[in-house]
């Protein structure tokens, strides 16, 4: 497989998992120094997005606004219950890309990598890949 | 031209059309083994997405729930009517990245790519570029 | 560093402001004919999107829809006050990835690149990264 897969278990219904270590990891293991680190969730009631890990209360708030934004029961004509989840996951978004500069995951300050889970509790995965790239920018 | 370039003809003012098959045409006849695949919408009412192609009821609420969030008449000063598409083009947003693995699309089990088209029925261009990636994540 | 860096001067608390001619420059200076660019914003309360640059109110019906649907003051626990930037930032992204074609910014007619200021005004950062690409698709 030309990719890496982390498997992730999921507790809630809905939930931000940080991933941002498991990443690292990856990323020290991989042993580039300028790189590209493509991140892709193979499913379609979850993705993946980049925001503040210091404090737990911005994750709690961005999942009840989308929970308020795209209520769990609505006039939808998915017959799964799972309706929002797609929705949500379109908003947010499958895929995200990030810079590795000297052999770390170049991140500002306060962001950390979060897995979205929509519809669980499940058993999910991401896909990473690794890209070197020049040195230069 | 260091792109491909699909043509989309839309029929409808807002509506989602799977463009999986045609990605994955593409990516048979690019021969490449592991790849990257980068898509870009060269328009700025409409995005693309990936989401549940198996159901099209799924494809529905998608639109339905971003129409009655962001609706097609409100308080918008663009005087050409097609605000709402606007919005909707910035929160789905115009690229997204895919694996290709073993000389395929790499997608989860019930997931598409979608164009979205907020503003039709017009014609539409998507831009699509593949580069091959070493066998290793 | 194996990245450029725009410095970006916000003025207002939520602000969409045209980078794509300083993104043009960073692709004249680099000489790559053929080539994809990434882009990274490093914060937590701010996003990058591309949407039109010709008529301004676009930008301002895209700010006015978001602040609508996801309001400056609600029951967020972030203590900050700038819950809402958060949830933007997620919404919109921090990463987008465009083509460079023939040594120019590959862009659709009414296109332009907008770093999203969620809550400023503040001095913010912007990751750039160019990779040269094949001439072919």
């Amino acid at each position: 497989m030309s990719y890496h897969e982390l498997t992730i278990r999921t507790q809630s219904r809905t939930e931000l998992i940080d991933i941002t270590s498991q990443l690292a990891r990856l990323v020290q293991q991989s042993k580039v120094l300028s790189a590209l680190l493509f991140l892709f969730v193979p499913h379609t009631t979850a993705a993946v997005t980049i925001n503040e890990n210091a404090d737990p209360s911005v994750q709690h708030d961005i999942l009840s606004e989308l929970n308020r934004l795209i209520p769990l029961a609505g006039p939808y004509q998915h017959a799964e219950g799972n309706a929002a989840a797609h929705v949500k996951s379109t908003l947010v978004g499958p895929s995200q890309t990030l810079f590795i500069d000297e052999g770390r995951l170049a991140l500002g300050t306060w962001q950390g990598v979060f897995f979205c889970e929509f519809d669980g509790p499940r058993s999910r995965k991401v896909w990473v890949k690794i890209i070197p790239t020049p040195n230069h920018p």
